[in-house]
Order: C-alpha cells, then sequence, then structure tokens
C-alpha cells in the first residue's frame, strides 16, 4: 500500500510548491516509496485534523498519522530501515538540523519576501484572505510592502548562498557522493521559488545551480516534471 | 610522546590567534592528545618546509608531517581510533564539510575584514611587510581601505550567523549534545577574532555567544585561558 501525504496544491491543484512538502516528497522517493500527494489547500484545516495540527506535510502510512518534515524524515528511516537511510547517527543528524536551519535562515527567509505576492496569486481564492491575515500578522506589515524584488532577491540569496555554494564547489551534493535529507531539506526552499514564481533567482555559472539541476533530475526527474504555477 | 604543532604567534609568542591552529589544538585536546604548540611567524617558512608548502598548523607526530587542519583531523581519526573521534561517517563527513565552509565564507570572511589591521598590528614586525603585501595582493586594494569598523562587522556578522543561532537555540553544540570537529572548525574562527583583537563582535544575548562561552570553557578552560593580544 502507498503512503499518502496532504501537501500543498495552489489555486491550480497540480501545482505543488510547499517546501516542507517537497522534502518529504524527495524522501519518500530516496526510499523508494510510493507516495500519493492528495492537493490540500490552507482552509482544508478539518481534514487534516487527525494529525493534531493544522499545517502539512502530513503522512498517512496504514494507521500510522505523521506532521512535521523533520519527525517524517526520523519515522521513515525507522518505519524502513532496510531502505536507503535518510539521517544516519549522531552526526548525520547534526547535518540535518544544521542544513535545516540554513535553509530556513539563510534561503527560506530571503525566498519568503521574494515570492510571497506570487504565492498570493497562486493559491486558491478561498485560501486568501487567511493568508494575507496570518501573513501580516506575522510579518508585521502588508505582504505588498514586505515583498522585495527579483534583483534584490537575487543580491540577498548570492550572499546568503556563500557557504553552500563552497561546498558544491568541491562535492557533487551537500550530503557527500550522493545525495540524503540534507539536501531534499535545502532542495524544498528551491522548489517552493521554482514552483510558485516564475522569476529566476541563481545565476546559470552558480554551482547552487548545477546542483539543483542534479537534484531536479533524480528519482526519474520527479521534481522536474512538476507543474509551475507560470 | 606529546605532538608538536608550529602555531602562528604575535610579536608576543604567547598570542596564538590561527583559526587553522586553534581547530587542531581543540581536536588535539577532544582527543586527549598532549600538544606542544610552537611559536611561528610568517617568515619562519623554511622551518615547516619539511611539509612540503609553507603554512600552519603543521603537525608532527613522530616521524609522520601533516599540514592543513582538515587532513590533520581526519588523520587523528585514523592514527587514534579508540579516541574520541572527531569526524564519523560519511554524513559526519559532509558536516564537517558544511562547517568549513560555513566558518570560512559566513564568519571569517566578515572577520578577516573586521581584524585585518589588529592581525598587522599584532604579528611580529619581521612578518609586516610579508603579511601586507602578500594580503593586498589577494584582496586588492590596502588593508586601511579593506577594513570595516566593529559596528559594521556586528551587523554583518548578525546576519551571516543566522543559522548557526537558529541551529543554537535548539542544541548545545553544532555536533549535537556534544561538541566534535563541526565545533571546533567554526570556534576557531572566533578564536581568530578573540585572541587577535579586542572588540567584541557578539551580543552576550546571542546564543551563539552563549555557545562560545560554552566552547571556551572545554578541555578544562584551554582556549579561555588562551593569551589575548590586547
Amino acid at each position: 500500500m502507498s503512503l499518502r501525504m496532504y501537501d500543498l496544491a495552489g489555486a491550480d491543484p497540480e501545482v505543488r510548491f510547499s517546501p516542507y512538502c517537497w522534502r518529504v516528497r524527495m524522501a519518500c522517493a530516496h526510499k523508494g516509496l510510493e507516495l500519493e500527494a492528495i492537493a490540500w489547500r490552507f482552509s482544508d484545516k478539518e481534514i487534516i485534523a487527525a494529525s493534531g495540527q493544522g499545517a502539512v506535510p502530513v503522512l498517512i502510512d496504514g494507521a500510522h498519522i505523521l506532521h512535521d518534515s523533520w519527525k517524517i524524515a526520523v519515522d521513515l528511516d525507522q518505519r524502513y530501515p532496510e531502505r536507503p537511510v535518510l539521517i544516519e547517527g549522531e552526526q548525520g543528524r547534526a547535518l540535518a538540523s544544521f542544513a535545516r536551519h540554513f535553509a530556513q535562515t539563510a534561503i527560506s527567509a530571503v525566498a519568503f519576501k521574494a515570492v510571497i505576492l506570487d504565492i498570493y496569486n497562486n493559491i486558491h481564492e478561498k485560501d486568501r484572505a487567511y493568508f494575507r491575515k496570518s501573513r501580516e500578522e506575522r510579518i508585521g506589515k502588508s505582504l505588498e510592502s514586505f515583498a522585495i524584488s527579483e534583483d534584490e532577491a537575487r543580491v540577498q540569496l548570492r550572499i546568503a548562498l556563500s557557504p553552500l555554494r563552497a561546498l558544491l564547489q568541491e562535492q557533487s551534493f551537500i550530503n557527500g557522493a550522493k545525495p540524503a535529507w540534507a539536501d531534499y531539506c535545502v532542495f524544498g526552499s528551491f522548489m517552493w521559488m521554482r514552483n510558485v514564481s516564475s522569476k529566476t533567482f541563481l545565476s546559470e555559472d552558480d554551482p547552487v545551480f548545477a546542483w539543483r539541476e542534479r537534484m531536479l533530475d533524480l528519482h526519474h526527474g520527479m521534481a522536474r516534471q512538476s507543474k509551475r504555477a507560470v
């Protein structure tokens, strides 16, 4: 039986851009687990109520209901130890934590400002009032005044990605010669930008761009084939 | 027999501030290996010629001569596998690489601009012409016009340290509950700033500050007891 995941969708149900859901999609593919990703909208809180909270990804594996991409990764390794590992040992856990915080504070923090209006424009109409209200409360200003330009985002990302760029000049994946959870974790932020926005944030001569290309090709080009909003 | 390391010293031979040498000092302490750190100046190239290159750290372990902090760490784990490990497994290696590039591009890149004149003022007189010439060739401008103010450095570091700050809000050390190579790697950049400059770059309420305090206390307060230039 395949796993099922509630996955944030845009107005177009085929457009999937949640960075956290992308981590789980890639992680399941890594472990060779079939995953059915069910379109979910911000307003569909009651559908995932069984998970005890209101955000996706929510993964359903038989009677097992899980949320939070990090917990899902740890759980997948525990439940499927015979399949390729995502996070291994104490230092693997530290790598995953570092990658997660790097993705969040260095990449997604900039990306959020860069694509916030794209998100607003591409989510389902029924989600817009909720999205605007919850995000404006969090950021303390209007979506419009929080947003930054494509050029400004490129400049900020260029600086923020410096450690990743240096690392990827030396090795093919964050995890080393082959990808694992740390890669999927960071890649989620890039899939967020890719699938919700038509803007381009990386130069083609950037080693991070080349890594993203490799990631798009993984698991039979699963991410590359995914639909973009625009 | 104790290990010996050539260690960059200031005009005051007791002042040691090389970030790479600090990594090795901490790594040896981690493994419970006694280390004699011998004062070395930039002009003493011939003293370390047997290592086949011109930079410290150079570690001498019996007939074994090693340079490059990363290679030294890998070698120490191989030569002393029964002692506490520094880098473990494929993901531990990836963690170490990520931490090294983070230290270099996010921390030391800012720190270099912040303390470059402190370095110039605190190195041995015989090293000054070499230091100015080699560094000005590398940076393409005078040391004076490359330097940034303490305030500017604090602002830049505050941003650059975001991933580390978020990580250290969750766990005591980069490596997890206990420190290992990734911590020593990043800590080296902070010891560079601490021992060559009287400026303060971290706020006391920063989780990175609290981590640095824990690092200063490790191994019987070895780093805390080290002499500062000013």
